[in-house]
């Protein structure tokens, strides 16, 4: 293994108030740069970095998706790549992503490419990506229909965390980040639980003492899983808990709504996880109301999030055999006891599968 | 590192005449498997696989590229993973390329990214495919107006070579990947260099015994560099030897000719190869001379190879300057003295350069 390459997790992961206003001494030192970013972010966040004195962002060779997840297509990653390549960025560049989970995915991606691979650094501006998706190493973008079809394994040289930018997030994006956190809390145990049901719209939205401490505990918990399991062939699965139902859910949210895309079909990726995350937890219980149930439903009403879908289980069955296909073998579900007792089950049964459905079955 | 992810060179080389009539059995095992060639080896090659017993290829998910360099874009790449996608090839599936150069790297490319990541194993069938595209894990397609712009690194899982498929190459393209052979010679040894220059075109085409001892050593001696520098970060620059000049040859020959591509353009890669020898050959002797540089000469000669192009000399060394931005510093180059005395020159100066260029003025 070169020196060069890196397969850990990001060298270095910074959670700050106001890092972002620092950002050029915060990036890892490099020859050249390049800037990845979203409509978006560059009307709300970047535009204002352009007169900061000692570094010239308006200089800084740059390039502007639209903002969603209509971006994470091979076309735009195709642009991004002419772009790096129209600016000249070296061997020794750098790309700097910043923005939401669909910025840094496309970002990574692009950087694992250009010249067979660039570092990159992540600025996650959305709380799903401060906590979960810029770290990793897992790129990817849309591709025959499927989501993440394509992708690379490919390290941040530092994952850089501002909670002041969550200011500018829109409730259902925060509430849907939420759900990520409260999933990350459950994988860790009961005190990263309790600080995550502690907080609440103001503590995160000003980016709290108590909100950069539960960031930087999500962080640390994923980080451990993706250390053990570098290229996600085992233990870093601990990670799917409420994505598999949630999946299923969000596939479904979809076909019904193909167009119209993730939010318009009524089911934002961390609202599917929120779902599947009480799944999770009947399946885990094995009976209708576990005490960790209850206290997941209240967390998911204190973010708006939502906590009944109506679905068929059959057709959620076949979504998930569908995902299923791609592994050999029966239903693979992470569940959960109670934070911190969390576990993969093989072989679940169908029957075991329709009865955690009941979760989140409206009344 | 996780031992799922190889990170040497391919695990299995093989060199046989008639392999590709065993293929089925020299395949590594998979469960699923997909078929990855090109219009002209589909004809020549592929299709007489359909009706062998034990084996139905024809049942086989597979894509077909037009034959030619035109095929190596980001376009034709999403076209080879959405064939993928359709055909629901898995995590564990395996890719399987059969063609030259193009498709190899058209291949390793898409089965670096596919579900992140999927076995793939390469069948060169051209001899520049033979004993240099195929091995080293260096994947890419052209992006943006240069070559080789975006990439991965990703090894075969295989290198499976028949030499009887040079039977079906044209002239041109055979004496093409002479040159490479000529170079690798040159990286290894006299031994080596006495045997490479031993082949004429029918021993070559019929895969005679010594051909295949010719591509074996090689493979081998790229095989060395390859896994002492798996992300080409220094030692297997050697492997660059008469490339620096072949590229930048290469690169006036398509700017005269944009759009006739490389061959119709006057030059293919091995023949600018061939001329980047003399000029290389001519630095390493530090004089007109060198007696390198006449058996070299002569063996282009038997193989109708270039051995004058008629180019300014400022012309070339903007082009290298282009080349070169990529990296810091001056120029870099791989000299040869003899058969196995080859060296890494840095700052070569530019005077030595234009001297160099005088081995292939036209008289």
């Amino acid at each position: 293994m070169n020196d060069d390459r890196r397969e850990g997790v990001a060298e270095t992961i910074t959670v700050r108030r106001r890092l972002v206003d620092e950002l050029p001494d915060a990036l890892p030192p490099a020859p050249a740069r390049f800037l990845l970013t979203d409509e978006n972010v560059a009307r709300l966040l970047v535009r204002g970095w352009h007169d900061r004195p000692g570094y010239r962002w308006s200089e800084l060779p740059q390039h502007v998706v639209p903002a969603g997840e209509a971006s994470k297509t091979w076309e735009t990653l195709g642009a991004v790549l002419r772009a790096m390549d129209a600016a000249g960025l070296d061997r020794d560049g750098q790309l700097v992503a910043v923005g939401g989970g669909v910025v840094t995915d496309l970002g990574g991606f692009a950087a694992s490419l250009h010249r067979r691979g660039v570092d990159w650094v992540a600025v996650p501006t959305t709380l799903v990506g401060q906590v979960d998706a810029a770290l990793g190493g897992k790129t990817a973008v849309d591709l025959g229909g499927g989501k993440n079809t394509v992708g690379t394994f490919h390290h941040p040289a530092a994952v850089l965390v501002d909670p002041t930018c969550l200011a500018t997030l829109d409730r259902r994006e925060l509430a849907a980040g939420m759900a990520e956190v409260l999933k990350t809390a459950l994988l860790d145990g009961p005190d990263a639980w309790d600080a995550a049901c502690a907080l609440d719209e103001e503590a995160v939205r000003t980016g709290s003492d108590a909100t950069v401490a539960v960031i930087r505990r999500c962080l640390a918990t994923k980080g451990v899983l993706v250390e053990r399991d570098p290229f996600d062939r085992g233990e870093r699965r601990l990670l799917n808990l409420g994505h598999t139902f949630g999946h299923a859910l969000e596939a479904l949210a979809l076909a019904a709504a193909p167009r119209a895309g993730a939010a318009a079909s009524g089911l934002l990726h961390g609202e599917a996880v929120g779902l599947g995350l009480l799944c999770a937890a009947r399946l885990g219980a094995g009976r209708a109301d576990g005490p960790l149930e209850e206290v997941l439903r209240a967390q998911l009403r204190t973010w708006g999030l939502p906590e009944t879908r109506a679905v068929e289980a059959d057709a959620v069955l076949a979504e998930m055999g569908r995902d299923k296909k791609r592994r050999a073998g029966g239903h693979v579900l992470v569940v959960v006891a109670a934070p911190g007792e969390v576990g993969v089950r093989r072989d679940v049964p169908e029957e075991e599968i329709r009865a955690a459905l009941e979760a989140i079955r409206p009344r």
